[in-house]
């Protein structure tokens, strides 16, 4: 038997719009390592390798390959799947996989859910004794990670926010007598989306930001925005979509037990509209936030595609339990180093916005846009369109 | 007194991604004519004409006017207002601004709404003997105008939903059990836009297609989608806002007077939850679908501008009482032609999908698609951004 070993890669939790570059890196750097047998795909996150459900990378168009850098959602499909505890018959099924297809290289793109999943599994096959070496890379448009300076998707995402907030900021500029508008921006438990807004110059950004690590107050809340209303006759809120809004003080109705699916701006503007008469309109950014392909910014595509790569290699190297992780270069000009971190540093926990990123209800801090600006570049790329205008994205035969 | 008169152009009704472009169209085409006095623009459309509130549009900085390519909104501002009867004060207020500044040329760049002020303009300076000339440049993203084969703005809000949806059909298809999205797209009585997602790629598009000329049956919505479902583990609606989904059916809760602010795939996703017992979720395009200006389309922002011009050669030729209307030359390729319809025609009425572009709810027929597919082609023009991302717009001084 020979000493080449195979290699799984899968993805797991929300997808983003670089998760697939990550999955390019790692195509290109395996295809130069003989030393690899086989480079699968596992269908839906660890699901796959549960349910044996691989594909064979090495077979797909080379033309396919180079439009993963433009293919937003998670090509091999994805999964929230939480692994059990070791001794659940679901391992078994694991080790049948790795063993059929003599799998010695694990890659777990994903957050910090994810990020669980490659600890329990690089614990596992040490504990089993097993040569399996497994390595996360880094994935959440939230930016929640800990350890990593910032997540892959988090700066596309970002942009994406940023541009569709001045697109609609410019549109409610239009009459003279407009309405408030709450922008609900993800972001549960963070505020990193939600603060990029900042970035917008004065006369088209919005006017209020309220991101989860900031005290919440609805009375505040409704003086102010009434208060920039007077004065400009309209007005823009970038929300959190993790504020702690109080649902039952907009809507009495919720007291007869009507389980509304309502996000939490939908539950402001009815606050604006009955507490202050004033009209309002409530706007989700929504999946986009995660999936737009062409506010891929440069440095997040390229960073994306080197930690990819960098798994690879660490694996290769023997090293297992580690995610990759980017901190930068000390210096003016942007530039980001790739480390490993042992990955039981950042499964399950959630880095928050620091105090000193945040000012008032009104604006972030320089500090904060000094971090964020650097990240935003849009890529050079230029995207691939079909004739009629619609963007291309990759496909993969047996998907 | 010398014979030289001046132009008045306004914005009214709901932004488009273009409607800039006619601005920057009447602007170049206007600075080339010395018979014109002044370039002025009017501030939130006809209100600017009875408050005297007009900007010089000659004095604008030759790069923001370029930059009008690219910005969203209503640059000058835009309204809603409706014109009253001819005996109203208002129009004595109009006939003051038009003598104190000598107009004689006034462009309506708006919907079907806003050809009515065109219209009613027209007659009464008609009926006064008055010597100025009111012409009309469509702009409705709805596309609903009568006469003109098409209206500008459409092209481009097509463009952004197409690929928008596109980009949730692929974010839906990541998971192995996934949810029932329904993607709420603009058009109160007509499904102009929700119909243009039939153009996607079969393995990336909706798998229903809801437009209001359409029969809507709630029993036949409910068991097409868990067909669907049931098939794929995931389904994918575009909705029209203008479906007449019954919300009471949807919420109790209705029935205690809770006057709710959601759109129809609000009512619909809950509707699936409960009937279907299956997750869903409701996704509005909302503002951003009139308001990107990085998806304008060729065609689009070509005959933006071109009808701009045109509508301002008609008013120095003398015409008045006319919109700018758009027809296909006949051949293979696509190429349009300008021409001038009486407002009457078109003011406040409606035009809908015609029978013969519907097929079934799964699909639009070949003939609305080869109607579509020619205007979609996305800018050569590369678009202008700031160095962190953020896309560049027009500002005009005095605003």
């Amino acid at each position: 038997m020979s000493n080449k070993k195979s290699l799984v890669y899968f993805q797991s939790g929300g997808p983003t719009a670089v998760i697939n570059c990550s999955l390019y890196g790692v195509i290109k750097e395996a295809e130069k390592h003989p030393e690899i047998e086989n480079i699968y795909g596992a269908r839906y996150g660890v699901e796959g390798l549960i349910d044996d459900n691989l594909i064979d990378l090495r077979k797909q168009d080379p033309e396919q390959i180079e439009l993963l850098k433009q293919t937003p959602g998670a090509i091999l499909g994805s999964t929230r799947k939480k692994l059990p505890a070791d001794d659940n018959p679901l391992f078994g099924k694991i080790i049948e996989t790795i063993q059929k297809h003599n799998i010695g290289y694990v890659l777990v793109n994903g957050g910090n859910d994810s990020m669980d999943t490659c600890l329990r599994l690089s614990r596992f096959f040490e504990e089993k004794k097993m040569d399996v070496k497994v390595m996360g890379i880094p994935k959440t448009i939230d930016n929640d990670l800990e350890v990593t300076d910032h997540s892959l998707g988090y700066p596309s995402a970002a942009l994406h926010i940023i541009n569709t907030t001045k697109m609609i900021v410019e549109d409610a500029k239009a009459y003279k007598k407009g309405k408030i508008v709450l922008i609900e921006i993800m972001g549960r438990d963070t505020g990193w989306l939600t603060a990029s807004v900042d970035l917008l110059p004065e006369d088209c950004r919005p006017d209020l930001i309220y991101v989860p690590e900031a005290k919440w107050n609805e009375e505040q809340f409704l003086q102010d925005v009434k208060a920039v209303y007077d004065k400009k006759g309209y007005a823009v809120c970038a929300v959190s979509e993790g504020m702690p809004v109080q649902h039952e003080n907009a809507i009495e109705a919720d007291a007869f037990g009507h389980k509304s699916m309502d996000g939490c701006c939908v539950t402001l503007a009815e606050l604006v509209k009955n507490k202050l008469g004033i009209g309002s309109r409530s706007i989700e950014l929504s999946i986009p936030e995660r999936a737009d392909p062409l506010f891929t910014t440069e440095i997040d595509q390229k960073e994306a595609i080197r930690c990819g790569v960098f798994a690879l290699k660490s694996v290769l190297q023997g090293k297992t339990g580690y995610m990759v992780c980017l901190k930068r270069r000390p210096g003016t000009a942007y530039q980001s180093i790739t480390f490993l971190s042992p990955v039981d540093q950042i499964a399950d926990k959630t880095k928050q916005l620091p105090q000193e990123f945040l000012d008032d209800s009104k604006h972030m801090s320089k500090e904060f846009r000094a971090y964020i600006e650097p990240l935003l570049m849009v890529t050079k790329q230029r995207h691939i369109y079909e004739k009629n205008g619609i963007y291309k994205s990759a496909r993969f035969s047996s998907i």
